[in-house]
């Protein structure tokens, strides 16, 4: 598939715009007339840049308001359509976007749309330009890509065709399987552009809210198999109108663009394959060729959880409170390892001077790790750099759209890499005052937890790591979600707002069907994202227990300092919930919050916030498959609380 | 009229909320339940802290998804309300919010409803509180508030009302006049909300685009006026969610709500007492007292802009190239004096240490200076401290959201505070530079401009400041709308979105009928507001001529730096007007822009940016009543690129 994208979608000056698509490795661009019209470059040089850069120059767009019109205003318009033919010439562009019309248009008829198009084909024909007709979603009289085609049907001009795109069709509700009945050669231009479901006027909805494919609600895959089994094989281009991506770091977008085409091609030749594997009908010959990408399986489970700072006693503290056992330092580097039951966290010291505690990195457990990343590669992921010695597990990693970086790790109970930990490495810094204390709780008391990688421990009370909490700045949130998507192939669940006290904070939960991965991403509220580390967002890890009533007990015993929760929040329970007054004394007691739903019910509590990063325990009972949103709001009160005065854990 | 707010309007927490409103000068406010839940405050703290501050609690809020449901949902809903009548007890409140259902109503039945709230209100007696019952617009069967009240009179119980919510009522487009029909003794609540128009789902609208009174689109003077007439003397609240106003800085967004409830009144209270006077019907009695504010007219000129640097030099070499006059330093102050025509623009060098030029303070020409200065307090305003001798000219103050200084000043042609500046001062720093140079333009080659306070100089082409246009930061966008309406009665015209190459610019103009002060507010995209002066939003002055031919030879022939004009757009320009070719030539020379609409043309040109500021020329050909809105994106990609190129006037 022949990949293209409007300049539109980009923010920036013509020439970074152009540069950002050539490096992000598209074939070619759509010049958005307004984007030339700024630029000191003369048509001659922009041209002469796309060669240079190796992008082909695919659609000038748009032009307006053409038909449906009276001759007098039709002479004006055939006018202005000379003089652009004349610019497409000097930039090499032979096809231009005819939107139809929405300000101008009188005469609601087939036949006159049709004959002024076959004017303005008779004109283009002069400059070798084709004519792309289209139907804007709120065109005045022509709204449906149905309608265009019948009236390029009917104007039977060889320079007159038409241009799909998705967002007008779909946005309709409209059927786009009737794109398989037009003549492919007929098909002058195909623009893509996903959107998030939602309900309000269609002018505005695309002009301020496009999306790139995989990042919406529409399904595009479904569009890409009819646009495939049309024969259609011209370029597939990205429009995409949207306040963040108009705002954000070009070249980022660019690969953010690039990779929605390269996961839909992936999808739609998914569901072309199983298709003729059930007995569909053969493709067209010829037609669009979709690139695949190397097939994986989501992950199997969160391999580690990797912190940085070059200050690690305060966060293992509160681990060895949680019950989890130190495993000793990696032979080489200042790196921790802490583990209870299959979850485990790595205290990274390396590159972390005057670095207060955060999440810096997650692995994936995935059935072919090498796979894994090669795919994230295709994908345009940015490589982590990472030295290894020859003896050392290899592990390869990519950086997320915030920064995170993502091990692929090879799936199993005992990971290979964790006999790099161990007793004859150094001792922590300060590891007496930090590693388990001798006071006793259930999983310090078991014997050979420490700098052994013996199994399972007895009085392991957390399982595995439940979910990921990250905070993700303005500009990366669509595109962490289809990073997640394409990349670890996790799925979206509908998004969620919850309310702090400094502004709502968006949620979209990424996982994999079965749970073992969940991430939670969540679109910090510009207050808190503008005004420091103060007040900045903390992410957190959530680790699952069936006991959560014995983990909290253990860690309250071992003085771990909890998120408070107030006294009204477990009056509102008792009116909410029927929850027997003894439970709910448990709960106040322990400081856990109660949620619940159809399927079942849902028990946390919170840690004081280290640095960036706080954790959290979950117990999951019966089907429940949340995460107590309801709660969020007293969370993030409390936290804003402390920060307001002035630091965690006074 | 007693003024409350609902404590979920503002960021914060409970306490900084209380805090806020009070200090606002509010008189009550609603508790919004989650703000409780969340709170480490008890109840009974809650409500001496509101005692301490003087506010009174004027309603619990929301009781949700009570009514028309099967028995057994009832009894748990009853019981769940009985613990909220007693966590009211504690608080203090009498007055609790019942929304219709949403969720859980099953029966579509009037009498079934009112019987459910009878028992509801029995229930509610036993505790003294009386039950509010509100229509939500998205009300599962109930979602007017006719049948609200419909069923309130069928309920028939004294502890049974209704609650009146604009933004529901509005939102639906429904009629409020019936408002007057109802019981004033049954109205429980009142609360108001404005909002946007817009066309999405009411749920969204509600939940994140609603804005204080005078802020959106409805027309609240007119809710207002129906419910002065209804006769009910309650507390009338504000219950607005924000997005904004949630991430915002809380005193501020009191303030701006408290300013919001005082120019309703004033606005209402006009419309009653013009209607009285044409007629109508007079009020009941007792009814709710609208206070009023002092009486003034729109400002009917811009006195002076001033700029704040200490390097002066730069920005009045441009005004020279302008063709200002250089007026003389004022006698006591770093501050300098520049005029053409009405045209004052000041450079203060006061408090100006490493300040690049940028605008720190508009002057409205009003009739009563004092009295506006007055009523800007009574709003709220912040007022600027300043210093002055006993026998210098008294100018008072205020601030604008964004920080701008907002003086009153005298009407007329030579302002009496121009004498302060003259020949007698000591010379501006650099002068011979910067002052007026010997190559003789037009204006410069006039006699006795240095220094002098003579009348009109010949040669003057510019007659006085067209349009003012300011950044506004992302908090203070609705916040300066309403600041410059209410304080000096600006109006506002329907905004535009201006596209950059960093983002989408909202700019909102708010004006004088007559045209004579016109302000340009520009929401600045995020990327600009976060990334650092380098590429933040240049502000800037339009000054008006006559004559944009001879200003732009003039200041070209003083060599003057224009912002580039691309080729391109002068191209494009031929291909959508009909431009005879010799005039599009002079267009091309001079570089000036070029709009025009059905009543007229528009001629233009933006001077190179100098520190945060910037100056435009404007012709107005005809009845052109518009700022070359087509022609922003080209000046904001010219800056851009200048900003890229690191700094300007290289």
């Amino acid at each position: 598939m022949r990949t293209s994208i409007a300049t539109v979608c980009l923010s920036g000056t013509l020439e970074e715009k152009l540069h950002a698509c050539a490096e992000a490795g598209f074939d070619g661009v759509e010049i958005f007339e307004q984007d030339l019209l700024v630029s000191p470059l003369s048509p001659e040089e922009v041209r002469a840049l796309a060669d240079r850069l190796g992008l082909t120059l695919d659609l000038y767009q748009p032009f307006r308001d053409f038909d449906g019109v009276a001759e007098d205003v039709l002479v004006e318009n055939l006018r202005r359509a000379e003089a652009k033919f004349q610019v497409m010439n000097r930039l090499g562009i032979d096809t231009i976007l005819v939107c139809s019309n929405v300000a101008t248009a009188t005469i609601d008829d087939d036949e006159v749309m049709a004959s002024q198009l076959r004017r303005l084909g008779d004109l283009a024909a002069r400059y070798g330009v084709r004519i792309a007709y289209e139907a804007l979603a709120w065109g005045r009289f022509v709204n449906t890509y149905g309608r265009a085609w019948r009236i390029v049907q009917l104007a039977d001009h060889p320079h007159v065709g038409t241009c799909l795109d998705s967002f007008h069709i779909l946005s309709r509700g409209d059927d786009p399987s009737g794109i398989e009945d037009i003549d492919p050669e007929k098909i002058f231009f195909v623009q893509l552009a996903d959107a998030p479901v939602l309900s309000m006027d269609i002018l505005s909805w695309s002009r301020h809210y496009r999306v790139f494919p995989g990042q919406g609600g529409f399904d595009l895959a479904a569009f890409l198999v009819h646009l495939v089994r049309s024969g259609y094989t011209g370029p597939v281009s990205l429009e995409i109108f949207n306040d963040v991506f108009r705002q954000s770091n070009v070249q980022r977008t660019a690969v953010d663009a690039l990779r929605s085409l390269q996961w839909l091609q992936n999808r739609s030749g998914h569901r072309i394959a199983n298709a003729l594997a059930a007995g569909a009908a053969p493709l067209p010959e010829p037609h669009m060729e979709l690139t695949q990408l190397p097939v994986v399986e989501p992950p199997s489970g969160i391999d580690f959880v990797e912190l940085r700072t070059d200050e690690p006693d305060a966060v293992a503290e509160v681990l060895s409170q949680l019950g989890f056992a130190f495993r000793g330092q990696h032979r080489r580097k200042a790196v921790q390892l802490w583990t209870q039951g299959a979850a485990r966290v790595v205290i990274n010291g390396q590159r972390a001077r005057a670095t207060e505690p955060s999440i810096s990195a997650l692995a994936f457990q995935v059935a072919d790790a090498r796979t894994g990343y090669e795919r994230a590669l295709e994908l345009k992921a940015r490589p982590v750099a990472r030295h290894n010695t020859a003896d050392e597990e290899e592990l390869h990693a990519v950086r997320a759209p915030d920064g995170t970086e993502v091990f692929f790790a090879a799936a199993g109970t005992e990971p290979a890499w964790t006999r790099e930990f161990g007793p004859g490495a150094i001792p922590p810094s300060g590891a007496s005052s930090t590693g388990p204390s001798p006071t006793g709780t259930a999983a310090q008391a078991a014997p050979g937890t420490e700098g052994t990688a013996s199994g399972v421990v007895p009085g392991e009370l957390i399982e595995s790591v439940d979910h990921v909490n990250l905070a993700q700045p303005w500009q990366a949130f669509d595109e962490a979600v289809l990073f997640y998507e394409s990349v670890l192939r996790l799925t979206t669940r509908p998004g969620t707002e919850v309310p702090s006290p400094a502004g709502l904070i968006r949620s979209q939960v990424v996982r994999t069907g079965d749970g073992a991965v969940r991430l939670a991403l969540n679109l910090v509220p510009h207050a808190l994202d503008a005004d420091g580390t103060a007040r900045s967002y903390p992410e957190h890890v959530g680790f699952a227990t069936r006991d959560i009533v014995a983990v909290a007990g253990r860690a309250k015993a071992a003085g771990m300092d909890f998120l408070p929760v107030p006294a009204n929040y477990y009056e509102d329970l008792a009116a909410r919930f029927r929850i027997p007054e003894e439970e709910l004394g448990l709960l106040r007691r322990l400081g856990l919050l109660y949620d619940e739903d159809d399927d079942g019910a849902f028990l946390h509590f919170y840690t004081e916030t280290i640095g960036q990063v706080f954790f959290e325990v979950v117990e999951r009972r019966g089907g429940y498959d949340g995460y107590g949103a309801p709660n969020a709001p007293v969370r993030l009160a409390a936290q804003f609380e402390r920060s307001r005065r002035g630091g965690e854990r006074t």
